[in-house]
């Protein structure tokens, strides 16, 4: 299968996922509006719906449910990268100004609340208390390791299981939900639930993972996006934790330094990447990437061959691959 | 009735909320316990807990799910004041420093998003999706009202109506909802459920606007907040909606100057206070303030006599008289 094909299999949901988004944009308060359908129109690949409907469908659903509860992820996923971008400071999002750089930090705080509350009033409407208690655990974990990743900024030490958690908690358990949700969509068997939501929490490790590479060994062309961001974060990712297992005690030393250091200066990225050059983290960082999508894919195996199931293994790899 | 006598009267449901609200803070990130139990050990008068388990029972409720509730709707109403003190960058909160003054505003967003997940996933576990829809919406409706304020910041010519609109949402849609839901468990027949709806709102409107008095006239001894707070904010509140609408030409461009006015000075402050006392106008918007309480009142009279309606008329008449 090839990305096209993909495109074309789930383009008519996409779109209508795209018009529940803004759909339900109708709060009294313009300026809510405003700032939502902002957010809403620049852009966003829409993975997690993506995931959703053909997770629905690889088991066998087909109907609106689908449009309205991708519609609730997305709107979770939005209101976390509002807040996150707050937290963050960040200046930009896939290219555009960033919400709380065009509209300022306290819009965009309320205007997460408002998307949160959104999706929530959604949930209720559609009234399956499976789905609805995947998605408030799922609100909960995200919150959870949005604090962790906090308490462990520029934590030098931080273990490969600190890691784990941390993007399971703000990407693996969306994708794991959604996946989750299109089994409850179906009615499937236990066994097909349960692979689902691994499927999904297992594809959104080795995504996360493959942007904490992107981050430091991307090309910027490719990306869109500065190198170096999560380094400038104090965040401690895949990259940064293999060289550091490998380093001599030396670059070991500096290594350390730099993670401590709040003066980021192009030296200090740019000795990171020449170490993890020389030590090719590029590939050892990309095994332990397709392990996770390998293991994915079996997951699986336990539902018949279709189109679909052809897309979501098409889709775990390129959620990887896309600009290595 | 006599506030001790009200507070005999629902003292160990008050210690089952207090229990419940700590009782749910098992995050495994300890930083988000910390946050959370730091804001729950501070205090708080547990109003919101109290109309609903009034209400609950002036309906003829009993039971253990008033106090699980109680727990969710103090949640959303403390994350919602966690996301307020980080925009209005508050340093303190009922007298002790607030969350984002101990904790830095990351953390602080981001618990405060812990807590509405949290809120979530009880609302989910009771299952009643009455209640959900009205906490969805109550939720939605904070969130929208709190961007409005924001909106209206330093506008100068806010009409009564916005006034009424921004104190609905960020004060009265919570505590209506509290009685509403007390009509709910005690499968409250639909008049009933409308007339502890409406109670609720008008009860919390004029809740909201005491404090909006106190913020410029409340003894400060009592209160434990400096007063001028809310010019600071650039809010315009009932006071000076009142005072704009009476005084002179020349009073009024000074006044419009002052809301304008971004370095807030005791001059200011006190200009205004004088003229607050010269048009007596703490005694008119206490009569505004009281009509609401009256008109609430009504709203109780289809229920039968009982210590728990007496214990609502007294507390509606507390929570606007507690620091006159």
């Amino acid at each position: 299968m090839t990305l096209n094909e993909v495109m074309e299999l789930v383009k008519d949901d996409v779109k209508k996922v795209e018009e529940e988004l803004l759909k339900n944009l109708d709060s009294e308060v313009q300026m809510v509006n405003e700032v939502a359908s902002y957010v809403f129109k620049s852009g966003g690949k829409r993975l997690r719906p993506i995931f959703l409907i053909l997770s629905s469908k690889i088991a066998g659903y087909e109907g609106e449910r689908a449009i309205v509860l991708s519609g609730v992820v997305e709107y979770i996923h939005t209101a976390t990268l509002l807040h996150d971008d707050v937290i963050d400071g960040a200046k930009y999002r896939r290219g555009r100004k960033s919400a709380n750089n065009v509209f300022g930090n306290d819009i965009t705080v309320l205007c997460g609340d408002f998307l949160y509350s959104r999706a929530f009033v959604n949930l209720v409407k559609d009234g399956d208390s499976d789905v609805q208690m995947i998605l408030a655990n799922a609100a909960k974990t995200m919150s959870e390791g949005e604090v962790f990743q906090l308490v462990k900024t520029a934590n030098f030490d931080l273990t490969m299981e600190d890691y784990l958690k941390i993007i399971y908690c703000k990407t693996a358990v969306l994708f794991s939900s959604c996946c989750e949700i299109g089994a409850v969509l179906a009615k499937a068997s236990l066994e097909e639930r349960e692979n689902l939501k691994e499927f999904g929490r297992l594809v959104g490790i080795a995504f996360q993972m493959s942007d904490d590479i992107l981050d430091y060994l991307g090309d910027e062309k490719k990306t869109g996006k500065k190198p170096g961001t999560d380094l400038k974060e104090g965040k401690m990712t895949l990259p940064l934790l293999l060289l550091r297992d490998i380093a001599t005690k030396e670059e070991k030393k500096r290594l350390h330094e730099i993670i401590l250091d709040e003066n980021h200066n192009d030296e200090n990225l740019n000795y990171i990447i020449d170490l993890l050059h020389k030590y090719d983290i590029k590939q050892k960082a990309e095994d332990f990437v397709d392990n996770f999508i390998n293991d994915a894919k079996i997951k699986l195996d336990i539902f018949p061959d279709s189109k679909y199931k052809e897309a979501l293994l098409f889709l775990s790899e390129y959620v990887i691959k896309r600009d290595r």
